[in-house]
């Protein structure tokens, strides 16, 4: 998907909502644990209730991972029902993958290729030849961490190098990569002051903020601060949505929370136009 | 496995030699490539040829993903028949993730208890509450990238952040995490005189050294400024070793390979005693 497509679908549905599909069993509701493959089917009732208030779905490899052969089955029946039933959503493979050039390719071909992602979260420690292989690919985006949401971002990303922030150093050194048309940023929405700063950096680029909502970040805030003329904002919600209850109507009720989001987004559009 | 134990079969098999298997589909000889499982043929054949001559194997995840299910399958089949048949060699998932805390959980517990590796490397990008989730786990490794083997090292880890450089920053920061004593760290043999310093810092720990062989590392330097009292390194090659031949005999190869660096490692450890 090109980045003017996914704005399309933007002014289309009038959301930036992307849904993070963190899909725990310990979480999910219970009478789903006696289906054949519990992830998957808690994933698509998610999808066929809330895909109509969101333009992404955001799963996060870890959570997959986790559980082994079932799990990497799981994440691929998601991608697959997405490419299929929904085509006009962006999806990302929340997987922070980063490696020495050749292997960092087996990650591009591995997410973008066989699983069919249209982006993918990268580290960027290792630098250019790191990133570089990823941003090769036409029509998908590379996310490259820059502010972290978590405390762990005060560790080394606002640490000064050269008289600037490291992950201010991260936006401006990625700038000169190979097609960096490529690249989007995860900054953390609980950083959202941070925003104006890097608006300065990259005015243009699109940003996928996760935080808001069970992380504490603040919307409007968010909003306020990142908003381009191409709206350049991707917020996640994933607890707050898609655990937003444990009994047999909790798709309903993510949808009721989806939609309390597109509603505040819908508003803060209006601003822009 | 704990450490102690790895130092001893490091002393018994006179070796601290790493096997990476980075297996390739268009690399591995051709004749495997009928086998119901390709990779796992491969890495099978590797392990029985050179499993006396090293104390690791240390498989690249973004290889496996690559090939989608069948290739974590053929990951899954390869630690399992590692911990089976040779309980004494130790297991490093080269998987580079790290999330936020609860995340980083899911992630430890795919690599450490779904799988069964003993070690896993970790960024360090995202910080404590990262890092932190893979040091909970008894005798299990977590391996911090540090310094790494690539040009791209150059782009943000040495540069100098609070009047050090990035990674030496990193080394000390990690040692204030919670159960540093599961730390052991990245450091590429490309990199070899840089070694000296880092042993200022992290005197005892152990490292795993990429970058020897193909990407031009020299073993003597790298034993020269690594070596400390309980050996603390870990050299690992891939590409040199595992694809010395394409033909039917490229585990006997292999092992010729394994061997020359093994006899080599012989030598060093004689200087120490």
């Amino acid at each position: 998907m090109t980045t003017q497509q996914l704005v399309e679908q933007i002014h289309k549905k009038q959301s930036f909502l992307c849904i993070g599909l963190d899909t725990d069993l310990e979480k999910i509701p219970p009478h789903l644990l006696s289906e054949q493959d519990p992830l998957f089917a808690f994933n698509k009732a998610i999808i066929d209730a809330t895909h109509h208030l969101c333009v992404a779905y955001k799963p996060n490899t870890a959570f997959y991972e986790a559980y082994g052969i079932k799990g990497w089955q799981a994440l691929e029946k998601t991608i697959k029902y997405l490419n299929k039933n929904h085509p006009g959503i962006f999806t990302i493979a929340d997987a922070k993958r980063g490696d020495i050039g050749n292997t960092s390719t087996r990650y591009a071909k591995a997410f973008f290729e066989e699983l069919g992602f249209d982006a993918v979260t990268i580290a960027p420690y290792m630098g250019k030849d790191s990133v570089e292989p990823f941003l090769d690919f036409n029509n998908k985006h590379t996310i490259l961490l820059a502010l972290t949401s978590n405390e762990g971002a005060y560790d080394f990303q606002t640490k000064k190098i050269d008289g600037i922030e490291l992950y201010k150093k991260v936006l401006k050194t990625s700038l000169t990569y190979k097609n960096a048309q490529n690249l989007m940023y995860v900054v953390g929405a609980t950083k959202a002051s941070f925003l104006k700063d890097i608006r300065t950096i990259i005015p243009d680029s699109f940003l996928l903020v996760p935080g808001v909502g069970a992380q504490g970040g603040s919307l409007k805030e968010v909003c306020h601060y990142g908003l381009n003329k191409e709206i350049g904002l991707l917020v996640n919600s994933s607890r707050g949505i898609i655990y937003a209850s444990k009994g047999k109507d909790f798709a309903n009720e993510a949808a009721k929370k989806a939609k309390e989001l597109q509603q505040q987004m819908k508003e803060e559009l209006k601003s822009l136009s």
